[in-house]
Formats: C-alpha cells, sequence, structure tokens
C-alpha cells in the first residue's frame, strides 16, 4: 500500500485559536512547561499504484490547503518531511 | 525549541465523511489512481524545557482525540512515530 501523508499547518504568523484553546487548558492538568500547541490536519493518500508525489503536492495545493493562511509538507509514510 | 508531534487519525473502521469528500472530487482533477483519502489532525506541542512524550501521552488522551473513535501516535518531531 502506497500511502502519501500531508501535513497542513497554519502559518506561522497566523493565530491558531483552537491550539490557543487547548494550551490554556493545560495548567488546569497540572501541566506548565508547554510554551505552545499548534493544530493543523494530516491528510492520508493511499494511491493504488505507485505513490506519486508531484500529483499529492498538486492535490494538496487545490484542494486541502488554503495557501493564503495554511503552510503544508509531503512526504512518503515513514520518510522525513519535504516542504512544500 | 522541544516539540513533540501527536498525530490522531480516525480509527479505520470509523467513516470519514470529509476525506470521502477529497477523495469523490479527484477524478475531476483529473486524478484516478487515489484508492482513499483520510483526513485527521496534527499537533504540535511546544516544550518550554525538555519534551515529555509521558505528557503528551496524557495531554493526548485527555484533550485532543477521543479514544472511541480515534487513534494517535505520538513522536519527537523529526523522529519515526510511535503507536500509542
Amino acid at each position: 500500500m502506497a500511502r502519501v501523508v500531508v501535513d497542513v499547518m497554519l502559518k506561522p504568523e497566523i493565530l491558531d485559536p483552537q491550539g490557543q484553546a487547548v494550551a490554556n487548558a493545560l495548567p488546569r492538568l497540572g501541566v506548565n512547561d508547554v510554551s505552545s500547541v499548534r493544530i493543523g490536519r494530516r491528510i492520508e493518500i493511499e494511491f493504488a499504484g505507485e505513490p506519486d508525489l508531484e500529483r499529492a503536492r498538486e492535490i494538496a495545493d487545490k484542494l486541502l490547503a488554503n495557501p493564503v493562511i495554511e503552510d503544508f509538507t509531503i512526504r512518503l509514510d515513514g520518510a522525513p518531511a519535504e516542504v512544500a
């Protein structure tokens, strides 16, 4: 099974209220050593045949990420991330 | 900077309508070799000091994942995933 993983995260300069809400809840769990939490999406694309990173990049660009506010990285499952 | 990454994905037996919607849109982009798309969350937790995987597991379990329908993996950024 050939799986490509696309990680989509908000650009660092974009506020992430969802992550901030988690970070704000941590002291109530007794966790005081976390400086930030950011929440993004992880998309797993299974190819029927050979995995096609270029194709995955096109899918990410057109359907999965909003390039105005998000960055994405693409990699074969198990391989280190390559910045898009 | 010590970053722990938590990947939260729906369990394989749980339907993923969001991923299905992306998969259904692909033929319109001319992509016909994708067999499935699954969409989950990627959470980046920055620790002020040493990254604490056990602490991150506790956070994931209590705040980030719904164990009824989701599985999560935890890893140091850059390291291979460890199944939770």
